[in-house]
């Protein structure tokens, strides 16, 4: 009885949560610049709504009560699901919930145009607005779980992960990620690499978009692909909302992100319908989550048997050309190069750009670092980690990620758990179903019901540990990644 | 202290809706199919929590508190109007107000089908439910506010109008009409039409609505315009979304459609933006918002001074032709032929269609009529006021309208107290500003700026009559609209 009225009570919830979803994907693809004053508002005034139906007086009983009742194994996770989502949402004043998602909307709107305009000056206010309210969000938070300011961030995004795991993470990768870039880009010195020849109209370039993003099975009964500054996977699991950018004189960019994409909207896609609305049938983390997307765009599309399937559409829509033979769209796509931008980089360089935000983003939270002080202490570890400056080039650096304009700190490194989690995905198939390039050559459907049945069925029934070493033997080891890495660039 | 806590209770309420508004258009816009089914859900909750923060326990003892302290006009104003839509919440018992919205969406959903398939028999008892809980619903509103039941039904779209006004109006307008229509086609019957030969893509039929609503001053920073079965204008004030549909043999629809929507958009982006957020800043009334669309529709964009100015424009678009000549436009559009179809009638004989609706819908509400002789009836008016049958053709009879079959009786009135409205705007304004000719022509933003000086800048801050009479001199007057009708058509 009581756990039949927390179902009641948390599909209301994700009815809400739907609504801002949508209205935040119209945010980004849609809404004219003048709505966005308005937008911003509702969307504080429902994520309010949101953070009370999580502070319902009566839930505590609720729970005790439902947990004094018989359960079933799933429904025990799913109550317990259901506590850690009330946990996270009663740990803060609701004051300090709206300003941050006022704050939050206001800084992200303005750097949509700041960016662009190189312009830190403007951005610094807005951005000190919103670090200063996501410090005070970690304090609280900190507080009531027990665990560093920082760590209380994560536990947000990749529940049970600690910053001391991240710590030994890239000690590890640091001891060896360095070496292996050199080998590669020395490897890759003398490498012949033809760059496809555009234009390439944003009318075909989308068109080769669905049909890719139809070869890899996504529903698009359930969702659709759209354009924004950018990229993500937005929606609900019912009604997956992609989107993407074109630049008409690169055809590669957009649809490695269309693909990586894609990955995200099939997890969500391929969640179980009996648990959709609850807590326990989310997404079981953003690493996990960005391990779908990894394991989508870095071990399937940059495959060689995947680029010899693309071969012949890139052909298609876009006429015949050098730079389109399979060869040298596997050199194209598994080209290392040390560059500004995180989201253009190489999958060999990407663990840097993560690193880097993470010692950043750890210094902010935790205090030891402030705002003004962001653009220095980038153009530092951007020397450190991948020799390039970014002084006075704030659109290329500091200036360049979505992610710390709403608050989001702590998510950044579920970009390097999710390839690493890709990779021992990709090792645990290949032993159980053979070689990656048979499957992409013939079987895709194959990996698509693998990931189904070892991933995406269990939406957050599972803890990731658990749900990881079932679905590989394994908990988080960056081992299969750096095999991935040498096999794929040092082979 | 009382007024600015109902300033932001209200204000919550306000944003509510416009996540129900901006979902809703994405709904009939941008979503694909397989996502409905959650929409409708989460729709549902949202519905749920605007009609409890109408029911919030606080507010009567608030329109006390507030009506005791020091109120400016306006404030005074504002307060009634939030009064009204308490008052509109709180008449209907809760689990009335449910069982309309389950009867209705099921009969609306059924229609759609129906309609087609002409099917009367399969439509009647789901018809004979919406009814009878509308016959309930106006029993309860007419008991609280003293008015009959029809009246309390009309109440809700034309806030003051009374049946016994409608029955003056349509008894003038049908001692007149009948012998005009006549005297009409008389005259049209030697005229030669060229229509226009397509076919006429969609992106350009795009561009060229793009590019009128420009003319019209749609502002494209607070809206925009898309694609939908039903064209609608929605959204929210400062992000109001139209729609139309394209049909490339036909190029004359669409943009009429557009221009009309356009009519709707204006008034909603002209309310004061101080106010907006309040129930005294949105529109008055569903007669006002009509009368915007028609006057940019009829009073305006079939003008043959703008018919003058759209010619070269539709070249532009599609290559000169015969058809897009001036005066061939002008023929074309104010072509006027009785029809089966309301949305598709011509100025002239579109009250018939309302009269008709009227006559029924009140005898339906008042009992004095029952659902099943509802075509029968439908014939008998189509025959008596446009010289057409509609024996068992009720899929362009009595089945045509989405309106009675979610229990909106009531609305249909709005449409020609629209056109009257806006025929006594049109007089007012060539009386103040000279003649039409001259302001289409050369000088558009004067039009504009009168409408919101007159008509948009006001909101609900007026009520229709006080609105009407200070900006025409002349409350509701069916003479003005004779008068045009005259001039245009049998001058
Ligand atoms: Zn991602
Ligand atoms: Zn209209």
């Amino acid at each position: 009885m009581s756990y039949t009225a927390l179902v009641e009570h948390f599909e209301q919830l994700h009815h809400l949560q739907h609504l801002g979803a949508i209205c935040g994907w119209d945010q980004a693809t849609m809404m004219p610049p003048g709505g966005n004053e308005a937008r911003a508002e509702a969307l504080g005034t429902l994520a309010v709504l949101c953070h009370r139906q999580l502070q319902e007086a009566q839930l505590p009983d609720w729970f005790a009560a439902a947990e004094a009742g018989p359960l079933t194994p799933e429904q025990a996770v799913s109550l317990h699901e259901m506590r850690r989502a009330w946990r996270d949402a009663n740990m803060l004043p609701a004051d300090l919930v709206r300003a941050r998602s006022l704050a939050g909307s206001r800084c992200e709107h303005a750097w949509r145009s700041l960016r662009p305009a190189n312009d830190w000056a403007g951005f610094l206010p807005l951005f000190e607005e919103v670090l200063n309210l996501s410090r005070q969000a970690a304090s609280a938070r900190a507080e009531a779980l027990g665990l560093s300011r920082y760590d209380s961030l994560l536990e947000q995004y990749e529940p049970g992960m600690r910053s001391r795991q991240l710590d030994q993470l890239f000690g590890n990768l640091g001891g060896w990620l360095p070496d292996l870039i050199r080998q590669v880009q020395e490897r890759q010195r003398h490498e012949r690499v033809l760059a496809p020849s555009g234009p390439f109209p944003t009318t075909q370039q989308k068109a080769l978009g669905l049909e890719v993003m139809a070869l890899l099975g996504f529903d698009f009964a359930h969702g659709r692909l759209d354009v924004s500054a950018h990229p993500f996977c937005g929606g609900v699991g019912e009604d997956v909302r992609l989107t993407t950018r074109y630049d008409e004189q690169d055809v590669t960019q957009a649809l490695m992100g269309i693909i990586h994409e894609t990955g995200h909207a099939r997890y969500e896609q391929g969640l179980p319908a009996a648990w959709r609305k609850l807590p326990a049938g989310q997404a079981r983390s953003m690493g996990v989550h960005e391990s779908q997307s990894l394991f989508f765009e870095m071990q399937l599309a940059r495959h060689p048997a995947f680029l010899a399937r693309l071969a012949p559409m890139l052909e298609r829509h876009f006429g015949p050309q050098p730079a389109f033979v399979p060869d040298n769209l596997a050199r194209l796509y598994t080209r290392v190069e040390p560059g500004f931008i995180r989201v253009d980089a190489d999958e060999v360089t990407y663990p840097a750009h993560v690193m880097l935000r993470f010692e950043i983003e750890r210094d902010l939270i935790e205090g030891r670092m402030e705002a003004r002080d962001l653009p220095e202490r980038w153009d530092q570890l951007m020397q450190q980690y991948l020799g390039l400056s970014t002084k006075g080039n704030h659109k290329d650096g500091c200036l360049q990620d979505i992610h710390w304009t709403d608050g989001s700190f702590g998510y950044f490194p579920s970009y390097t758990l999710g390839a690493i989690y890709a990779a021992q995905q990709a090792a645990a198939m290949q032993q159980q179903l053979g070689p990656l390039d048979r499957l992409i050559g013939e079987d895709l459907p194959a990996i698509f019901g693998w990931l189904q049945q070892h991933i995406w069925q269990h939406a957050s029934l599972l803890e990731t540990g658990v749900l990881l070493s079932r679905a590989t033997g394994q908990a988080l080891d960056p081992a299969p990644f750096r095999l991935h890495l040498e096999q794929r660039y040092l082979a």
